[in-house]
């Protein structure tokens, strides 16, 4: 099959064997696959991965042979595949099992290729209201509601999200749910109009005033952190979204004497991400324009050195893969 | 009067003004001061306080115009001196109030001197079963409390305290009244000693095994986060309370990664501590030998530089200074 192979460097192959699903998994055939800036910094080495890149998805169940009822069915999944065996998998915690892979990220194929694996219980099925591009979006927009599942965000608190770009948007769009006083503070224009057509507020980092009870750094930068440090509150929180590879300097005695409080967040509800691509807006006649501000661009799975370096370029929100139907 | 100026060298002075007590401010005669890792951070240039160092006391209250009762009582204080006026000090976070002085460390003369004044709601009277001291450790002590009023530790938490110094002891007193399961990483076999001396388990930390739901950073060194990222469980979270000058490398993605959370932790309830100190060990006899162990030097005020050294140096637990009496 084809694939986008990423071993030391990009390339895409056409003779890539389909995974054979292991016992629970389904065969999923890909219809999209977004890159993400994890799938960047992976091209630049980070987490060392060798294989078959990409995790955020939407495929169609090809083979399933303990649910063969979900043949057919359009579905996103869940990264993160756990051993099943320790404390933490057998608490819902799969994403922190020591010995898990993820998918297109760590020891286990991932999404940009024809076909994919992954175990049943991982799938999430895709409303009928929602496209296939929406449903692009459900690992990042997941990992965005995590923020809100995490930290008690009211409509009384201010809220800063450092970051206009994809990881940006996508926290705005959950976190303006709460009704909470919202800003996102991105450096680029385009983006942050991008942004306002959902109702957001935004503003370039040079208007950005005050200082805000959560600051949401997204900013996919080494030294957004220190940013995010100075705009936040005393007994404040961060919740710190950005992976980068390269260490960062910090000043470690502003969050000791404002007493600050820094979360990590990585993945999360996938329901809730779908419920809201399902009930968006419910009112807005133009619902699917909005939301497909968000996709700059869809290429064919075969273009997909170009595409990533459109994902990297400064303009760029969402970039998809295509898998072009299989006759 | 005689005083320990920082003003960017180190001097002992003998003609410092007294000073003289603010509305609502009470005069009192310093009986102990204890240096603080602060106070060294502060000598090489840390927060650019220039004045009277110290913000760790014991004293006699000898004026008091509105509290008249208060004349001849031994009491020690909290640090942070608001403005009373914003919406920090309304809500009883003084600490934090933007305009706010602090004794010995930003726009307030501190502790080591004869004389200081400190406002009358600041004060604590120490109780009578509680030598000086005992008493001259409240200060660090209720920064260590502050660990267990922000904390749900439970007796099935497991804590590492890292650092075995003067900040990790007291951590290590405050988190052990959780009935936790405690270890303190040292690098000192000597400090370890005096902490084992209060049942509480240490290790080298060549020797320390495992990951912990709770890492409290006590190092005073700017590798201290790295090495607590690295023994912190998935959803775990460390408590920052090194406060150090220098910018720290950190990996940030495994904060993200494996969820973990910090918190930035600085001042703490003086009342706990006190009654810590109070009801300490009730039961043992030999309760003020084991509290005494956590001062390893009393230096007459004229030998302050003499003292800051020792505190500074590998093997020191407290040191303080002692104010003779003025005949």
């Amino acid at each position: 099959m084809k694939a986008v192979i990423f071993n030391k460097g990009l390339k895409v192959v056409r003779d890539h064997p389909i995974p054979v699903p292991a016992d629970g998994e389904a065969l999923l055939r890909v219809r999209l696959a977004g890159i993400c800036a994890t799938d960047l910094e992976i091209t630049k080495g980070y987490m060392d991965f060798a294989g078959v890149l990409g995790h955020e998805f939407v495929a169609t169940v090809a083979e399933c042979a303990t649910e063969p009822e979900l043949i057919g069915r359009r579905v996103t999944g869940e990264i993160n595949i756990g051993c099943n065996e320790c404390r933490w998998c057998k608490t819902g915690l799969a994403n922190h099992c020591p010995n898990r892979a993820v998918l297109g990220i760590l020891n286990k194929d991932g999404a940009m290729a024809e076909y994919l694996t992954l175990p049943i219980k991982n799938l999430h099925i895709i409303p009928d209201s929602v496209s296939d591009e929406e449903a692009a979006l459900s690992e990042p927009l997941a990992a965005a509601f995590q923020i809100t599942k995490e930290h008690d965000i009211t409509p009384t608190s201010s809220v800063c999200v450092l970051g206009g770009g994809r990881l940006g948007a996508m926290a705005a769009l959950a976190i303006n749910e709460t009704n909470c006083k919202l800003i996102v503070c991105g450096r680029n224009a385009e983006k942050n109009k991008i942004i306002n057509g959902f109702g957001i507020k935004t503003t370039l980092p040079k208007d950005l005033e005050g200082r805000f009870d959560y600051v949401i750094e997204c900013t996919g930068s080494p030294d957004g952190l220190n940013h995010a440090i100075r705009l936040t509150k005393p007994k404040g929180t961060i919740v710190l979204k950005t992976t980068v590879a390269a260490p960062t300097a910090l000043n470690l005695s502003d969050i000791v004497i404002n007493e600050l409080k820094i979360s990590g967040s990585r993945c999360g509800p996938f329901k809730s991400a779908l419920d809201f691509l399902d009930k968006y807006s419910i009112g807005y006649a133009d619902r699917h324009e909005r939301l497909s501000s968000l996709i700059s661009a869809v290429y064919p799975l075969e273009d997909a050195a170009l595409a990533f370096d459109k994902a990297g370029s400064k303009g760029a929100m969402k970039i998809l893969l295509q898998v072009e139907t299989i006759s």
